[in-house]
């Protein structure tokens, strides 16, 4: 087999065998096929497609590049949880520990990820003491032990895609579908997903920027979990307004224990529910979605998610008492309001925008060596649709150096006020399966 | 400016300026850019084609990416001649010393190459001591002294185009029309070239297979000629059997001083007649095609185009009792006839299966390092439509090591004779201008 027919192969626009795409992410994972053979691959990937049978080829040869979590002696069905990136997403910090107290297992491993704020182990890591990178016995122990786990990506998980992505990104061929749907799916096999809910978020915050190619992603990713046998389903949510009103780390770790304690913004319990919904119904634990909701509703006011939230930072060797009292997180030395200038009502709160602001206080990294300041970010004081009065404040910068005066200037220009009455946009916008 | 922002502009079919393409080729050429950039650019330019002015503004960055011969101090003008190669195409050797000899002043570069057999400097260097690597103003000297020479691109001659051509080779992106045109061009163009004829060969020999794509090659190349100021002629001639009967370096320059005593063979006849005729008519020395052809033919007979052969041959040092005495050229230790299996027509000679026999034999290189055996090579003792009896001699094969077994197997299966006569299939195909 040579690299040079397979390119070409692609190029004439011709479906790759299962056998030529091994040897692809095999040969190249190991170095033998070169980065600018694999660049012209790509961008012929990119312009010409793959069909699903190609792209779940991919998506398992990938997977295979690297270590495979076997996570079979829990002898449960894993449901992983996914979330294709958003500004304020801390859903994984209060699902997860949610659907563990109603008995879905709950083995999750995120990444530290790169983007205007930091990934759920950077968040998880704002809590003093708690381990994100410990040993994969001691994960499954404490997952059998408390039914949850939730540390980084330790193992060396589907490297291809790793080299892969670097490569695409350094090429403009990072928004191609079968790629970015190849790319989430290899990662959640090797990490033992047996089932995957896939929250695809839509709108300028997100990689979809619109319903369409969402929608196109996620049939795409479903279409691999059916042929790679992995049941998923995709639950569309708009991401065009940061979720919550927190936008940084400790300040997300704050809003997520205070949603475990029943105080609930509307549009993150939305997408919780619905999430949580389906995790439960794909790991056996209630067929009836609106029952599930109710359930999980319950499980939050009688403070059962909370423990369970507790009980795993405990586990995991963080200090709860910076949960039992949130004061004791890290601070930002200064908390700047910003007014609004008019009566009206809020039209927009762009979350690309608003992200990367978050990313110049330090909340983010650009590099992956950067160092992430988890005290600084953005609390919303208000969300879209929200009237008010001039003066009101809309928001807090939370900063620690002179980032702020920036940061200031362009949030005001940022937050747009309507005259008149806005209309509510739906957070959960389309469920595939 | 950045690399990435191009490939996405490409990438999404939109038109690149020529800053743009200015910033590529000299980034690439100092190694700024990385070859996996420019794969997946060129993979791009590739799927989505390029316009004209855009293949015209690649074509001068990478003619400008190098030196560039400035042949003004010539005071005359410098018409270019090139071919996209084929087999057994010994044109240069026979129509530069021919137009030469009617006053069209000759500086022509050519290149080793790659291929079934070699280029025309190959071919000029079996004859002991002729120089190809002559400095630039002994160069220019011998056109003013003798109005020509003949030698090899020892200039840093459009080092991007080198690059890129390496590069397309090892990404399957060699067949575009608008790569392949600015290639030519560019190496035209930075070798001093005001005018242009150009032998588009088409036929399994040739690079393009197929009329229609020589068409679009021509059309591109003469686009390139129009925006960038240097008329050019495209001539497409067909390459399905290989021009004349030699195939081999010392084999050719045989044929061609033949040739030029008077011993043509009619297909090197016409190709040689027509692009002869434009040559003249470009560089002032005759309007009128067919009188130009009339003229071209009499230099043949008067002796004058041979006499500058010998001219040339002695100018750049070369022996010319190796001209003037034909036996003593280097020679194949073993001449192998072929015969006739039965009677009938010559059908078929397929060029690119004869000119892969003849590399193998040795004729030519894989690698730029291999040595090539200028002995070695086939004569053909019939052309396509040829009658031939049984045991009839089709061609000799002219070979210096067991290599002669595997040949004479591969050419007899080669050669296809039809019960039935064979249809004449035209020469010069068309012009276009």
């Amino acid at each position: 087999m040579r690299i040079i027919d397979i390119i070409e192969k692609k190029r004439e626009k011709q479906e790759l065998s299962k056998q030529e795409i091994e040897y692809f992410i095999t040969q190249y994972t190991n170095g033998n096929i070169k980065d600018y053979q694999a660049a012209a691959l790509v961008m012929a990937i990119f312009l010409n497609g793959m069909t699903n049978q190609e792209t779940t080829d991919l998506t398992l040869a990938m997977a295979q590049s690297g270590e495979i979590l076997d996570l079979s002696t829990l002898k449960e069905t894993i449901v992983d949880k996914h979330s294709t990136g958003g500004v304020g997403d801390k859903v994984s910090l209060v699902l997860l520990p949610l659907v563990s107290s109603l008995g879905v297992p709950v083995a999750k491993m995120s990444g530290r990820g790169l983007g205007f704020t930091g990934g759920t182990v950077d968040k998880l890591e704002s809590i003093p003491g708690y381990q994100t990178t410990i040993e994969m016995n001691e994960f499954v122990k404490n997952v059998e032990e408390i039914g949850i786990s939730m540390i980084s990506q330790t193992l060396n998980l589907a490297p291809a895609d790793k080299k892969l992505y670097a490569l695409r990104d350094s090429i403009s061929c990072v928004e191609s579908i079968p790629l970015i749907a190849s790319s989430i799916m290899s990662k959640k096999i090797a990490s033992g997903a047996q089932k995957i809910v896939l929250d695809v978020t839509v709108g300028n915050g997100a990689f979809m920027k619109n319903r369409e190619e969402a929608r196109k992603l996620a049939n795409t990713m479903i279409e691999i979990g059916k042929l790679a046998k992995r049941e998923t389903v995709c639950i569309l949510t708009n991401m065009d307004e940061p979720l919550g009103y927190a936008i940084g780390n400790a300040l997300e770790v704050i809003e997520a224990v205070r949603f475990l304690k029943n105080d609930m913004p509307e549009d993150l319990k939305q997408v919780v529910l619905e999430l949580g919904s389906y995790m439960m119904q794909l790991a056996g634990k209630g067929n009836d979605l609106e029952e599930n909701k109710v359930k999980l509703l319950e499980n939050i006011k009688n403070g059962e998610a909370y423990k369970k939230f507790i009980e795993l930072v405990q586990k995991q060797g963080g200090d709860i008492t910076y949960i039992e009292n949130l004061d004791k997180l890290p601070k930002a030395k200064q908390i700047e309001p910003i007014y609004s200038p008019k009566d009206g009502y809020i039209q927009e709160m762009n979350s690309k925008e608003i992200g990367k602001l978050a990313g110049i206080l330090g909340a983010g990294r650009e590099q992956k060596e950067d160092v992430i300041d988890v005290s600084v970010g953005i609390v919303l004081a208000k969300k879209v649709t929200d009237k008010v009065k001039k003066n009101d404040i809309l928001a807090y910068i939370h900063a620690n150096d002179e980032k702020l005066v920036e940061v200031k200037k362009r949030l005001e220009k940022i937050i747009k006020i309507s005259e008149k009455p806005v209309e509510k946009e739906k957070v959960v916008l389309e469920v595939i399966r």
